[in-house]
């Protein structure tokens, strides 16, 4: 598909080249000189921000504060907590010369703020009345990652992480699965990404963590993608930074921790499931344009007057509804061109006016995930509640094909006969997808099976959490199974 | 003055202190364990917030778009202008070893963006259509300073950088004006805070600009404090990165450059120029809470529950006229250690609602930045027009309250006769504040006069530019004078 010079790959054919050629070509972000840092540029952070502004509001609203911990941290603080360091250390940027002489201690580059945040809290909690404490971080993360992709994997990257201190172990881990099931639902409702929520393994665990929640998405070349993660810290971080605080019989307690967080990760996912050959398909609840305006002008002064200007009286309409729209108002390139930009940068509908719909107090409406015969002509009078409506639905629709991709790409291949464990292999390492199964507990079993294929265990899910284990053996091994679990191949 | 069990320093006799008690007792900034790094806390955090929501949509509104660019820059890109690293060498932190491995190169935490901005710019800017590329950014920095002191001057700090190109020197030089204009309207109308603006001289100038214009405020302790930088970059950048465009003409020519920030340094002018010994006072327009209601309660159950409803309805009736209220539901302390707390923060008013309110329908109203004596009772009908009313008054007032002492504290010390330099030195030295006076131009005046008196020159003030010079002499080499400065001490 060639436009504006521009060539995207097939999706079909090269996924990873499509996907970066839409990154690129939509202008979402280019590549920096400084080897695994993107830029985003201006389109790409608007998407940003939507998702931003978004969530920010949910947090809030759920009694979250915002505050700003420094980027800087001093290495010794990271190697308080055992498994903390030793999951960040390969992947951290050192500074150890600042304002022209060396440092006596070296800083790090914040690759998360567990240490820096429970640092902190062990001055700001002393008592009962001080917990809970919810604050949550927009900040920017660095992690030395050696093979990076625009979005989802980068040397810098921009998240929010919230970090809550508790009274005790059951609201903590109840903030942990809140904060899972908000994202749940921002994930779903917002960017229309269908998610299977879970534990994660031991293995899969974040590094300092009790517990690791995960929402598991399924992209359009049928890998999983981690969208976002919340964790149940227990006492680690209060034990490694000593932050007690005393209970209400007046005895000393440590405090249990709860962290949690998004990503720039979330447009890569936006990306990888919803877009076309054509370019960006983005829901219209993150938009950043909901609506873009093409006047089809002529060769004809006096009539392309007349159309800007109905183009503007529309424009008028659709901007006092509070959508967001923009008119373009490109003259020198056709009306096809013109198209193709817009759909390359995804914008879910587009009113094209040219001067016959005007004399029929019309426009012509086109969905950007419909086919283009599928455009209509709408009454002026009607616009407005067939534009909110045409909203909707495609926000509905391309959260029902998603779901429908995923629960087409995901297979239960449980285990309780002999061969399965070759059916399952043959599976993921020719159909990829979620694969459902059965699994003992055994670190050896889920290691065996990455060598074997690829796949790791993305979580267990909550789905099928009530569902018997009765009988069930472990897809690898064959002993009693302990839980089902989700596999696939992961970027 | 003592409360919360906390003392704050008198202004009057301890300047310096009285400003650390505040941002910390207010809970705006904790210290961090690295040096000079502050925590900026949910408080500090919100006015910050306040200030990024409503300058962000002002530059959106003027045509601006957010991106998002490395933290890492390459060191050789500093290095490409001659003043930029001469400038920021002696402040940058860097990075010599990242994921176990020693870096080939070294690379900088951003001290400012312009060098990898524009090292991108030269990707994106090919043709007069290009143009202008009018780019913000609201991101972290790093300058290792030797002082620091929390918002004012800090090792990682919080800002929005703009950085636009033009076709021509006069449209570059228009928004760097441009973008002055609305950060004095920012400041004067929603910071209550009145600032001369003008151009820096060569001395105080940007390292890298052509020219450098300011915004100065002057603090309570007659210290100036420069609020904000607008740069005429000129060619400097686009010649380090090569960055052409094919004119209208089809010649290939240089783009024009601008940069220009403000950064989370606004906060400590905020203090600096409206609190008191009681704490902080916000201007209404900027405050993250406008009006708190303190029910007054009882040693009876029955009619607390009467107070915390009443309070309750008072709090909708506010809350649904879109105001930032809260409702204080300390039940443990008294009423004065809960004013107290209230006007530590420096919330705009405070409501008092005690038992005989509820009879005659009223509720009592303070004002922050009045008296104790001037609080008054109203009707809960009248209350909503009453309280947006003291909330512009309060702004104003405000205002004018700076503007008055920033006016009192400006001398004009104009150099027409033989001993006007030691009248000027002591003025200076003893009375502090803005000095008007005459300059010839020339550095070593200038430096001379800093030796003298630790004063340097804030600005050529656009306030005095058709002003005569007939006659007017250097203020301390007695030649004929070219300019009207403003000296003052500066934080």
């Amino acid at each position: 598909m060639r436009f504006m010079g521009n060539f995207i790959s097939s999706k079909e054919e090269e996924f990873s080249k499509w996907y970066l050629d839409i990154v690129q070509k939509a202008k979402l972000v280019d590549y920096s000189p400084v080897k695994g840092c993107m830029v985003i540029m201006p389109y790409g952070y608007a998407i940003w921000e939507r998702i931003k502004s978004i969530l920010d509001y949910k947090l809030k609203e759920t009694g979250h504060e915002n505050a700003y911990f420094p980027l800087l941290i001093p290495y010794e603080f990271l190697e308080r907590e055992k498994e903390h360091v030793n999951g960040f250390s390969p992947e951290l940027a050192v500074i150890t010369t600042a304002g022209g002489e060396a440092l006596v201690e070296p800083l790090v580059l914040r690759p998360t703020s567990e240490t820096i945040i429970w640092n902190m809290y062990s001055k700001w909690i002393k008592s009962y009345r001080d917990l809970p404490v919810k604050i949550n971080q927009w900040a920017n993360i660095i992690r030395w990652e050696k093979r990076t992709r625009p979005f989802i994997r980068t040397t810098e990257f921009l998240w929010q992480e919230g970090h809550t201190a508790h009274e005790t172990a059951e609201e903590a881990l109840e903030e942990t699965l809140f904060i899972l099931n908000l994202y749940k639902r921002f994930v779903e409702d917002y960017l229309a990404i269908p998610v299977f929520c879970g534990k994660k393994t031991e293995r899969e665990k974040f590094a300092g963590a009790i517990s690791t929640y995960t929402l598991e998405a399924l992209m359009q070349d049928k890998k999983a993608l981690q969208a976002g993660t919340s964790h149940y810290l227990g006492l680690n971080f209060a034990k490694a930074f000593d932050v007690k605080f005393q209970n209400k019989k007046g005895e000393m307690d440590y405090v249990f921790a709860t962290s949690w967080g998004v990503s720039t990760r979330l447009i890569g996912a936006l990306i990888m499931v919803h877009s076309d050959n054509k370019g960006l398909i983005l829901p219209p609840k993150i938009a950043p344009i909901e609506v873009i305006i093409v006047p089809i002008f002529k060769r004809d002064d006096e009539a392309n007057k007349k159309i800007l200007e109905y183009s503007t009286a529309i424009f008028n309409i659709l901007k006092e509804a509070k959508l967001r729209v923009e008119i373009d108002r490109d003259t020198k390139n056709s009306p096809g061109f013109r198209f193709a930009a817009a759909e390359l940068k995804g914008i879910p509908i587009r009113i094209e006016i040219g001067f016959n719909d005007i004399l029929m107090d019309c426009v012509t409406v086109a969905r950007r995930d419909k086919d283009k015969n599928s455009k209509y002509q709408v009454l002026v009078k009607e616009l407005l509640s067939k534009i909110r409506h045409e909203l909707e639905t495609m926000q509905c629709e391309l959260f029902n094909r998603a779901l429908e991709f995923r629960n087409l790409h995901t297979k239960e291949i449980i285990g309780f006969k002999e061969n399965d464990y070759a059916t399952f292999k043959t599976y993921i390492n020719e159909d990829l997808g979620f694969v459902l199964s059965s699994w003992c507990g055994n670190e050896v079993c889920e290691e065996s099976i990455k060598n074997d294929t690829k796949a790791t265990i993305r979580c267990i899910p909550e789905e099928f959490k009530n569902r018997s284990l009765n009988d069930l053996t472990c897809i690898y091994c064959s002993t009693a199974a302990k839980y089902l679990v989700l596999f696939a191949r992961a970027y």
